[in-house]
């Protein structure tokens, strides 16, 4: 049996480096933790590589662990590759996909601009994936997608629907090319959310925690929306924003 | 001038003893930090007891401190005081206000169970206050709403709209009694949320992040509500499923 005691293990080593966003672009893999994200990466076909398994715990009989090399190891080892205060005593190492917008034939997208709070991504592309978009872009100056607190709060979405990066820009261009309509959220030059028709195919995009959206991606907007605020805050959470234009913009 | 040099002054040892929910409970006063939440709490009437400034930073001219306690401080004071890693140099003491129900009239209300992350709190206070709604109510088992964490998730909304704590039995009942309808979130027993009329006067309950709402409250609802989901995702984040319902169900 597969069982690492030290955390001087070089592959305890190397799950550590994976903490770092150099380390996962360089490899291409990333960490997940905790039951319910390796019990859903364990459902997709290629993507975990290895299940690392406290020694303490007892491992669900539902995991589908057929063909995947599992390690045991003491619970400092999990401790050492974790992120949180607390593991679970689970975590697994997952290959990153690699899918081209142009392989999918996406109705309706969510494009973030320069989101900075991990969270905030998580929760949109979680929200995403309940709201039935079919691919997520994320543009530059967004978190990243595999840190360990963006993939938390996906809560396993993740694995569910197209996560991409990309170019905004170009990818406005290519979804308007399908005269699909993009929708930018903004302060000015825009209309009440309410006032657009419902649709089957559309693209939200949505933006920076303090700027929002870039005026340049604003200007190549089919049409630019705002949210009324009825009191007296200044905004919303541009997690719960993209979830109210989601749920109320699908038809 | 009033300048405090060292953190062993008892001024910034009391200071520091309100980043606990047990000193806050007992003096009734909670601290605030950063420009935004102190020139929000500024605003407000009776509110704000201290500001506390670094001595390195420019007070900015609209902070409305006429007949406050400025007290001017070493930058190590200010981040003995901070719950964040990076202090923006500006802090100020709060008082709790207290309401009760029976001294407003509100028609539409959100009634939180059981929420635990003080983030999720924070964020659906500031929704609420977006969304128009008169009063948050918090049960029991929620996060403590003058933890920092919360406080920084309401962007300044907790001083914008009542935030009561509260029973929330008694609470659904005292709403009932006024024949405004209590829609419960559930997954069973509930209908589709976009079957529900919107109206002036209703009150939301949303639970507990894991759990939901108890079953004991959802007995009690006009309605019990769920959210469609269309993807994989097993539910939505207890925010932003709060921030759909509130939008959609306002008239």
């Amino acid at each position: 049996m597969n069982y690492i005691e030290s955390v001087k293990n070089p592959k305890v080593k190397q799950w550590k480096k994976l903490l770092t966003k150099k380390e996962r672009d360089k490899t291409g893999e990333y960490l997940i933790e905790g039951f319910h994200l390796v019990e859903e990466a364990l459902k997709e076909d290629n993507l975990v590589g290895q299940v690392i398994l406290s020694q303490n715990i007892d491992v669900p009989v539902h995991l589908k662990l057929d063909g995947i090399e599992v390690i045991y190891a003491t619970n400092e080892v999990l401790k050492a590759i974790s992120d949180t205060e607390t593991p679970q005593g689970i975590a697994a190492v997952c290959k990153r996909k690699q899918t081209q917008l142009d392989d999918l034939n996406p109705q309706k997208l969510l494009l973030i601009d320069a989101v900075q709070d991990p969270g905030n991504i998580g929760t949109m592309i979680r929200t995403a994936d309940a709201a039935g978009m079919d691919a997520v872009i994320l543009g530059e100056g967004c978190a990243d997608l595999y840190n360990p607190k963006t993939i938390r709060s996906t809560q396993g979405s993740l694995f569910h629907l197209p996560v991409l990066k990309g170019n905004l820009a170009e990818t406005v261009e290519w979804i308007k090319n399908r005269n699909i309509p993009v929708y930018g959220t903004a302060l000015e030059g825009a209309v009440s959310y309410e006032e657009t028709e419902k649709s089957e195919a559309f693209a939200l995009l949505v933006g920076n925690e303090g700027q929002g959206v870039s005026k340049d991606l604003l200007d190549m907007a089919t049409q630019n929306l705002y949210i009324p605020i009825y009191g007296k805050s200044e905004s919303l959470n541009v997690g719960v924003a993209a979830g109210i234009l989601m749920y109320h913009m699908r038809k």
